[in-house]
């Protein structure tokens, strides 16, 4: 390529042993020009492997900059967001077509959504455990639906140490046939129930149609798998997963899902009823961001799951499982990414708080990296998410729009006068120029500690609003076909009374492209009758384009 | 089967929602005695898929428990091991031949081991990553002596989404070659190195002799990747590496390893030095518990990875590669586990702490309760992992056996006098019987919790001085080939002056079935002669037969 890269994350993010001379210069004016990256959809998008160039071969790599602007959100969303993902460095394009590496950046994302569910999975009775990721293909036939539903995706290991297998193994495209099939020699009595796991895994789904994180040949997740006693009991524990998701999207990633069923025809391959959340991205397409699925006794009658009850009775158990992946954090890139590039919500920003020392003089150097060391060591002391770029490579210009493209939620500068009145100033990345900048914050550690966590806190509360505004403005109500195909044509999510079967449904996205994304949990009062046949209907559904 | 079962894990470990009608009785004397359960090794060792029997249908289940004692280790330690795991339900083999489900209990170790890693790996300057598992057949290629180790032991997926593939894919036995690859993409300059990442991940390797934990199809890891500008630095990377194991290993796991580096012959496929952790199991067998390989240029050659210098010269980097598995938490089983089953290090131990409540008479109960539950408060309000077993359907007996067999490394027990005197009862699980049992600890809080941190470290470094004087009394001394197969026969470890060639070291494997374990690091000063050749040698190697 022979293009400009971004300094790798590692030596950006590490302690900095690269001080070298030229002083850095502190810019007036700056936009947001980034060096040139080649864009995430031009590469390897076939499996042929191509030997990346190698520069002009004379060293001249990093000094040959050329600026970059990303494609504006609204000019290309799609382009847009292949940008942010490159430049940020979230991920890469494996060499397998469909394939992702998840980039130190975009993982640590990843790594604060498990951190999180961890704690919620242990606290709500759940252990973790693992499968292995290969099953007999025989297990996948076993439930009728669920084969329906998976074969078509599925990627077969057909050999082994050098010989043809007899029987070929599927790589898990979710595992619900194998925890079956371990479930039914664990459970006896009831007992043993409720029974409930999850794991953090991989899993294989071959798409024909991938988008980095969005959706990817493989991708990592956590698939909650439970067993009980009582159909009720199986109920409560779709829903309480439901709702822990709920909670995740709204208090951590500041999206504010819509959580509801899904309609039969969009109920997961194998499950007696699906929840889901619904999120509304930038460009107003819908993203399903979570599911939990109560599956009755789908699996446990296919798999003979069963337990002898308090009367001596042999009963088949009532099952759920529940997953959310990968995909989230492509949610959180499409829900909060402006023209600037990322924007992260404080709660899952793997950094929070960039601090940028600014220095003209070599004399004025050593004062503001002092203090700046300084205020970095009381921010982590609390608890806080914080580095510091003192690179002299890079001016702070380039600085503040490097890590306003990579989403990080403050950012401290620390100049000369700053050190003589003990004072530094604070930007917000969600609200753009002067207006997001306060000047004159004292360095008194409880002071400054307190001021920033209640900035962050501030950030975070401020996404989940606009975000929510825009969805609430993006959602009509319609009360007939023609209205919600208005609604769809104008890009926007349509909400109306349903209560019409899989073939109007069918109708629906043939002529508009929008599916039903659920019946949302909350349901406006009083009669309703269906937009399609006028019919009484007891819901209304939501219905959207989607990813 | 219709054979007995142990309760579930999530009905023990979970809040007691089970407490029933007739009183525990505490018996005045135990052993091991536990419920039946299908031994280990019995199970689906073919890729058939059996349908489990289901009992007795009526319900007896668990009231027709029959006793079973845990082969003893010094009978059959094979047997030994796959009880222990089976009993203590650390795990139990998946439906595909050499596969394992790694449970609960067993997968909260491996949890343990993550989370200490997870530190020390950002501590010495490491991202966490996350590569695609497929990997494109022609990679594999790429190394030549990387291709001859593991192409044997491939998995190959040959049909995606139901088309046969082009290019068949490898499941990745370790991710050298997908990590050069990338790596040849993110690295320019030398101010892109060094980039220092790890990837927590499943891995495949078709082996034909599995043994759960120990050698499996598939298993758990954790493989770091650097790339760096010198082999000054890289060599610096692989030994920083494997001391951080090896310090692991003493502080965390109390197995006091041999760190060294491998003969030549046992070097890791494309490594230019292997550097290992040897540890002595139960048996005297040695584990290679943590690698940690200098992989020189063999792979930046073999992909280009290539970086411009200070000079403007074009250099391939120098890597490393370093990795420890779930194979760990075999080792740990088979290094302290006794007769009595499983016996954990407190600092890997899922549960540290068990109150066994004791009581006979209904009255008694409610006291003995309040005190149980309010001493397991002021423990997990000290970081103490914790757990009651308060279940009214065992004997307080049985749970003895049990918390022993299940190898927690404390326990407690309150019964009625002790809730009259504010005392309770500790015993240590590495003491057996009176010896290890205090009487008469006081309830009071701070005391109480001194006490218990106190006992946990001193369990903790009982159990390193332990497996360090049995590791210490089964090496000798060796200084001719005689000596060496006399030690080997023996069961032992032989550590002599070595400077012989692969040959004879091939001839030592073949005549005896011990392999060079490592040259350690520690060596003995002064001159020194080859056991083999009688040569001049600078190092002696230790020799064992190997897991």
């Amino acid at each position: 390529m022979g293009a400009l890269r971004l300094p790798a994350l590692t030596s950006i993010f590490t302690s900095s042993s690269s001080v070298r001379s030229s002083p850095a210069i502190f810019p007036l004016k700056h936009r947001l020009r980034l060096p040139l990256r080649r864009p995430f959809s031009a590469q390897s998008t076939t499996e042929k492997v191509v030997a990346p160039e190698l520069g002009d071969g004379k060293g001249k790599v990093v000094d040959k900059e050329k600026d970059r602007v990303i494609t504006p959100r609204s000019q290309d969303f799609n382009a847009w967001y292949l940008d942010v993902i490159a430049n940020a460095e979230l991920a890469d394009y494996g060499p397998v077509r469909g394939t992702m590496v998840i980039r130190p950046y975009g993982y640590a994302i990843w790594e604060a959504i498990q951190e999180y569910m961890n704690v919620k999975f242990k606290e709500t009775g759940h252990s973790n455990m693992y499968f292995p990721q290969f099953i007999p293909y025989s297990f996948i036939e076993k439930e009728a639906s669920h084969v329906e539903g998976f074969s078509p995706e599925l990627a077969l290991v057909t050999v082994g140490g050098g010989k043809e297998l007899e029987e070929k193994l599927v790589v898990r495209p979710t595992s619900e046939t194998i925890v079956n099939h371990m479930f039914t020699q664990w459970i006896h009595s009831y007992r043993d129930l409720p029974l409930m796991i999850n794991q953090w895994a991989n899993v294989t789904r071959w798409e024909m149609r991938t988008k980095p994180f969005i959706r990817t040949l493989e991708f990592l997740w956590q698939e909650g798998h439970t067993a009980h006693a009582t159909a009720e009991e199986a109920e409560e524990e779709a829903m309480q997963m439901i709702d822990v998701y709920t909670k995740f999207a709204y208090e951590q990633a500041a999206i504010p899902v819509i959580a509801g069923r899904k309609s039969r025809v969009e109920t997961f391959a194998g499950a007696s009823t699906t929840y889901t959340i619904e999120a509304m991205m930038g460009d107003r397409k819908a993203l399903q961001a979570g599911t939990s699925h109560n599956l009755g006794q789908n699996f446990s009658r296919a798999f003979g799951t069963q337990f002898t009850d308090e009367n001596g009775q042999r009963q088949h158990v009532w099952q759920t499982s529940w997953a959310i992946s990968t995909r989230f954090v492509g949610g959180i890139i499409m829900t909060h990414g402006d023209d600037a590039g990322l924007l992260l919500p404080p709660r899952l920003a793997p950094v929070q708080v960039i601090i940028v020392p600014i220095w003209k003089k070599d004399n004025e150097k050593a004062g503001v990296l002092t203090a700046s060391s300084s205020v970095k060591e009381t921010l982590q002391a609390a608890g806080i998410k914080v580095k510091i770029d003192d690179s002299d490579q890079r001016t702070p210009g380039w600085k503040f729009n490097y890590y306003e493209m990579k989403g990080v939620p403050l950012r401290i500068e620390i100049g000369p006068r700053d050190v003589s009145s003990g004072t530094l100033v604070i930007s917000r990345r969600d609200v753009p120029g002067k207006q997001g900048k306060v000047f004159g914050i004292s360095m008194e550690p409880s002071a400054l500690v307190a001021y920033v966590k209640d900035k962050l806190n501030e950030v975070q509360s401020s996404l989940l609003e606009r975000a929510t505004n825009f969805r609430d403005s993006n959602i009509m109500d319609v009360s007939s076909y023609d209205e919600l195909k208005d609604a769809i044509a104008q890009g926007k999510w349509a909400r109306g009374p349903w209560s019409a079967g899989d073939e109007e449904e069918s109708k629906v996205k043939e002529e508009t492209g929008a599916t039903i994304r659920c019946f949302p949990f909350e349901q406006p009062e009083g009669p309703k009758k269906c937009l399609m046949t006028g019919n009484s209907a007891d819901e209304v559904a939501i219905f959207a384009k989607s990813y």
